[in-house]
């Protein structure tokens, strides 16, 4: 009879099994966002109270693909990289909580067990998907130089169907990604109680921030998205009025946990 | 604003989005088990208090393999079925609570993303992996029958490595699927707070049996099990030292919730 | 130095390495037939000098969703079912050649590498895909009983697009699964040549089938299908105009070489 | 009644569905090559008459992971990247034919079905495998920089079995990647018969070459490697005895068709 250690689940005495090393975790990656407006109530229908909608521009909705290395600190996944290279694909749009402006993201998939399962620790709804997003080369043909006139593609499917295909143009250089999943995360961690009643065992409304961040390489350019039905998605309430610019970038941040702000919600 | 509706994230307006339908599910499969004694202190060292070791035979293991359909209530899944088939891994032994004994999972493995969070909900530790198992059949070369000498084998595999091979050969009918698996189950619910400070925000212990269930096809035989190592599991801690038999049967059941029986772990 | 053995390439001096065994291969499985009518040309533009078209009811088309386990005459596939399980969809049409009417496929996707360059082989065109089919359960509710009323559905996806969706009810007894399907086949076995000029290295007319076929469980009823659009197929030039009927059952069959017809094609 | 088109099966009016779109073909990915030495003989057991083993360092082995995008000249899937972005991991060694010195393809895995079937077209004897390479960042700490130091890692996996693991560790900038993947690529092309008598239909001696190539990023460094069995790959015959060194580098080509030099071999 032992303690059982171990960051997530499944838990043991070594803590070898965990399904998610503990933090801190680092990430090195490529990221593709695309900004549009949608109408605002399709936006407001997503947040419920303490959660009001953004004051300006509440219609803004920001896609972005990325293309991840990720490890603990032994690093030592990122030589068995199975277990370090991951890709995913967000939806995120903006609330006020308290006064403050927050990015939230609503609707997410990923392509590995731990990216899902961490991302369920950050309160990122993850779902599994097939992803992909054009790489930038140096030399050959095969790809986009980073430079005006560079072109890109994403896309994120899902039991065999295509939810999102998005396409990238460069224009020329950035200072930033854009605006809407520029603040810190505000998000919900729920888990239904056992009992299945409608109840949470979990319900948590929490906020966090990555450390020793950097960025590289920003470009902003011409975007074009298209989202798709499926009887398990609603992404056409989401369906762009109107695109605002689309930005490619190398993002580095850490990670070593966020902030719970208020507990309790379905009872 | 609105309500956000959904049994399991993400949560929307409609609830089309969740990842998981709202319970009931039903579930109809094909089952192989496994049932082996490793040392007792091996399966005592995954339970901490008020869990104890099983008082007889503690030392017994099962692993199994399953191949399933499930649904939800409206059965729409069953038409368009890569939401409805997946397979799963998993290992079970027994334990000691307030005097009655049950199963536990300690280590699962399954191949769809609605199957692994729908699991978690109910308080399986599941990994994704990649797992197969023979099925009989009833006509031509390319499968073993339901009868004395069908030969069936069975493999989990995640991030590239195998970590489980079984093989299975039927000796004659059963009247069950062996006594490792067969008691209410006994698992926790965890999840770290955000903080990730090492308290839990879940923690919970939990029970919960299916209702509705049939069998059918019930044999028993002789059985192998290879366990291997990988540096993200440790199931060679649980290595075989006395095989007991081995069961194959279809199964069915439905679930609809279990039942919270303390709450509160690692603060 | 030595001579290089096996079947399939890669051929080594043991032949323990050829991705396909060699023949006999023998297969036992669950096969989704549903046959419907589309433009006569559409079926006639897929066919060139030698063939024609089929003298009646020349725009048939049957397509074909199947579950199998397969294995050479040593059987060990089926203790490993990784190597012995795949899925597969097909879309075959009629044609005539030298007075004979024949079965010819015109499209294929399948799940795994050994059926792929397997059906490579066999002059199946084959790609990789995603492909689903519903199983008939005995307990539970979570699958369709082989009895008037059972439900199936069908999927067949490549780079995350649904291409295929079909639904199947069950309406009573058959005693066959239809037409379209049911003679030998007709297929070119081409490979260009590796100056890439357009000319063709091999380019062989051939007709197969197979021996010691068996059937069980045979059931028609009525049939729905879509297909869709994708940049790299063109299904949707097969569009239904009228349904015929859709038949499931159980299929086994061994295979061991066909016959080649003619030899030679583009110069 | 019409011609068929496509440069791959399937062929059809249009074209539009074969599998590999016509070349030229344009590459440009990051590749880390191992050599070592294996006993002489593992080699020249690979090699049949008119091919002899090279003269100098005949037991010299490049095992090389690449991760590519590649596209047809109309440069379509490069933004719809699923149809453009694959891994592959082979290995090489050397021979000798009418005096001159070639490198050849013995054993090779990839990640899609357009690059394994074009890879059939190249007489590279390609399987389907899970390939994962450590890529290089510049920002943040979830990767290596391309300075002395950096740490790579690459793993090849089939029908779930880790199949070959390396490591790398930058020393240096280097002039070359090696000398074993450094020739011609001298390949057999071929299909057996669908008589499936042992004779073979297309029996090929092809070379080829890529063109445009170009280089960047070259390192030198140290490395390890470790295969592994697999009850159908034969890798652990070619044990490595001696490390020879890594490389890693970006590396464009592009293809165009290769040159057959002989027809004809098992009759």
């Amino acid at each position: 009879m032992g303690e059982l250690r171990g960051f997530m689940f499944p838990r043991s005495s070594t803590g070898h099994s965990s399904l998610v090393p503990a933090p801190p975790w680092h990430y090195s990656g490529e990221m593709l966002t695309i900004e549009y407006r949608t109408e605002p109530e399709r936006v407001s229908e997503l947040l419920a109270p303490p959660l009001e909608p953004a004051r300006d521009d509440p219609g803004a909705v920001a896609v972005i693909f990325a293309e991840w290395q990720s490890c603990s600190d032994t690093l030592e996944e990122l030589v068995d990289p199975l277990r370090a290279q991951y890709r995913e694909c967000f939806v995120v749009v903006r609330c006020t909580y308290c006064d403050e402006t927050y990015s939230r993201c609503v609707y997410i998939w990923v392509d590995t067990d731990f990216a899902m399962v961490r991302g369920h620790h950050q309160g990122y709804p993850k779902k599994l998907g097939e992803i992909a997003l054009t790489r930038p080369v140096t030399i050959g043909r095969a790809g986009p130089r980073l430079e005006p006139g560079g072109r890109f593609g994403a896309s994120c499917s899902a039991y065999g169907r295509r939810l999102i295909e998005a396409r990238f143009t460069i224009t020329g250089p950035a200072q930033d990604a854009g605006f809407v999943n520029a603040s810190p995360m505000l998000h919900h961690r729920y888990f239904p109680a056992i009992e299945s009643d409608g109840s949470d065992s979990l319900h948590e409304l929490v906020t966090m921030q990555g450390y020793d961040g950097a960025v590289a390489d920003q470009f902003t350019g011409e975007a074009e998205i298209r989202l798709s039905d499926s009887p398990v998605e609603e992404l056409t309430r989401l369906a762009p009025h109107e695109m605002i610019a689309g930005y490619w970038r190398r993002v580095a941040t850490s990670w070593n946990g966020g902030t719970t702000l208020e507990r309790g919600g379905r009872p």
